[in-house]
């Protein structure tokens, strides 16, 4: 048996275990991690530093390394999340409709957890303790595969969750670390259908794609977000510059940045100088078409520019007749996460909110509110650009799946 | 581009018109479709019957001839089945929910339609009618691959549908053919994410396995039921062989047909020859572990028998300790369909409802509820044994999606 298959087993029969845990005991668990990274905080600072020094002479850019080094703040903040996840409602048990057929059978339909869940995440070690209290309180258990440069920290993190599991009396299998870094481990991880029940690939969209050609088990795409927002021809034009500035500069990093601002001809003349003058004060490099550039010294825009989320201070932009021509381009090129119309037309509103095919759809608003926070709905696993089974944040109700409890009278089917 | 790849455009483009259409226009399409099959139902008898006479010179087995064969009655069923979708409510469009965030951003959570749906079946003709109305009504185009030998009805039908679609407006696309039967075009089916949003195989187990592991488009498991009940130690006796009886008789060839009978030792000596009268006299055939062959005669089970959907007046048995063991046995056993425990006692009841983790889980009553039909939802495109997404039946409701829309004003994230 390899190490991964004796990783699958033990997360299988954690899981076994885990889902008819009481909501007391999930909530004692998520506690206990609170307490356990507390106390081992110097342990995985001191692995993060080996991290973060080995990366550095990798010479790997400083963004990156911004996401995967950790801080007595960002521990603080693994502590937070460990009470907020336990502060939240339990979505197991919930009884979601409960109904009684006219030959007496009364049905219910009730929550209940997905199973095994496999985690492909990049460098950031926070994921692996929100991946592990998310799964955790919706009853599934986790197998976890992180960027290689974290492998330290996840480690250390990963051993202060197993100390509090054992403290409450549950399978320290419920969260299990492959350390083998391989992609032919990803590769035996992606068909591992025996033990797990799906695969969250979080990172960039080559991981994903990789994910997603490969894998037999069943897969939820998050993140990848080339997000547009349209400029109407009566749109507030400050109001409208101040939207992009949030979306583009706030945190260019993030999945619901906007990566393309399309903005009717009608306006484009008095909008596009105002708009540069803004984020070239954020040194935000803009990237335009033929007729945007009348009215605005832009870098030409290519086809790839256009298809491209940048995840950095770069915008591409384009001059649209219409608010048609607007969701024609986000229907060729928009990875479907959000876009937003920035208008004071009535119909143009509606008919964008309708017409667009992406999981959130906003009408005067950033695009980075796409978040499981902003929602209301607590810490969230990711935002799902698919249409399957969760789409947009992705939390604790989505980590779960329902069955049917059927009581009868010894009925049978005429 | 392949005749393939050229019928993964029309479904992709049918479907941004179809997933705007309004419910009457839906509606109207559905009673064209009716009328139309009405219509055309001598050309749609004639096309079976070369099919049928073709499959009788293949020499296939009369079971399957059954579910090949129309009959007027089984035209009726069609159009009958026209009318009763379009009778359903509409999914798409419904406000699941609406709240006010507090810096003022309403959001709302919207059924969606899902996309371009591929349908790989068998050989039922009427599944071709099923599954295009299902998709139609909830704004799916719909892309099918019947089993070869039906290909002349399906043809038939399809061009029934096409034209009423034209009556209404609605592009052909919605609904397209496969016509190549080979098995590489299955394959080329499975890799087109670019135009399909889900796939549904609908079949027996190699057809199901060879879709999930070739697949790159998401797709639903349906229809594998290796159905199990428990009968306990203080069941109703006469009442649990009605059950079994039910369960295995009334239609062997459905998934939620029973195909293991679990029997507590402490009545086995009882109940097993009452069983086995009452099956013996409608041609089962039982095969049973060692302990039960000591109560009533039967062909010695094997483990294969334990893991098979026999799909046919075959029944295993086995005699256990009690609750648990018979948990134990599901939990390795089955395919997460269907389980059902008769007994009269409290805790053993709640206990199996909560320990058992399968679509529908049932207390004295037979399995053969698990139907879209029996559960209230109208009609069902299959009966879903995974856990993303769509579970148990698999209705109209679960051939949508969800969207987020957000009303703002100007907002932007702190």
């Amino acid at each position: 048996m390899t190490d991964l298959t004796e990783k699958g087993v033990k997360v299988r029969e954690a899981y076994r275990f885990l889902r008819l845990a009481s909501t007391t005991v999930k909530n004692q668990a998520l506690k206990a991690i609170a307490d356990s990274i507390d106390m081992n905080r110097g342990e995985i600072l001191d692995a993060n530093s080996l991290d973060v020094l080995q990366a550095r002479n990798r010479e790997i850019k400083e963004s990156l390394i911004d996401r995967l080094a950790l801080t007595e703040k960002r521990i603080d903040g693994m502590i937070q999340a460990c009470h907020d996840v336990a502060a939240l409602p339990d979505p197991v048990g919930e009884i979601e409709t409960t109904w009684v057929q006219k030959d007496g059978l009364r049905i219910s339909r009730e929550r209940v957890p997905i199973g095994a869940i496999g985690m492909i995440y990049e460098s950031r070690p926070n994921v692996t303790v929100d991946a592990s209290i998310l799964a955790l309180k919706s009853g599934n258990s986790v197998l976890l595969k992180g960027g290689s440069d974290a492998i330290n920290s996840n480690r250390a993190i990963v051993q202060a969750i197993k100390r509090a599991l054992k403290t409450v009396g549950l399978p320290g299998g419920c969260v299990e670390l492959i350390e083998d870094i391989s992609r032919d481990c990803v590769m035996e991880m992606l068909k591992m259908r025996e033990y797990l029940s799906l695969i969250i690939p979080r990172g960039g969209s080559s991981l994903i794609q990789f994910v997603v050609n490969n894998s037999t088990v069943p897969v939820i795409e998050t993140g990848t977000g080339n997000c547009h927002i349209f400029v109407d021809y009566n749109a507030d034009l400050s109001k409208a510059v101040a939207i992009i500035d949030n979306a583009k500069t706030q945190r260019p990093g993030t999945c619901n940045a906007v990566e393309t601002v399309l903005v009717h001809e009608k306006i484009a003349g008095k909008f596009l100088p105002m708009m540069k003058e803004t984020l070239s004060r954020k040194n935000v490099e803009l990237r335009g078409c033929e007729r945007s550039r009348q009215f605005a010294e832009m870098i030409p825009a290519t086809e790839e520019d256009y298809e491209t989320e940048f995840l950095d201070l770069i915008l591409a932009v384009k001059v649209v007749n219409d608010v048609k021509e607007a969701i024609e381009h986000i229907e060729r090129y928009s990875s479907h996460h959000s876009e937003s119309i920035l208008t004071e037309d009535y119909s143009n509103a509606r008919y964008f909110l309708k017409a667009v095919d992406s999981a959130a759809v906003y009408v005067n608003a950033s695009t980075r509110f796409t978040d499981g926070g902003e929602f209301g709905f607590g810490s969230e696993i990711g935002i799902s650009t698919q249409k399957l089974h969760a789409r947009g944040p992705f939390g604790l109700r989505e980590l779960t799946s329902y069955k049917y409890t059927v009581m009868g009278d010894y009925q049978v089917r005429e």
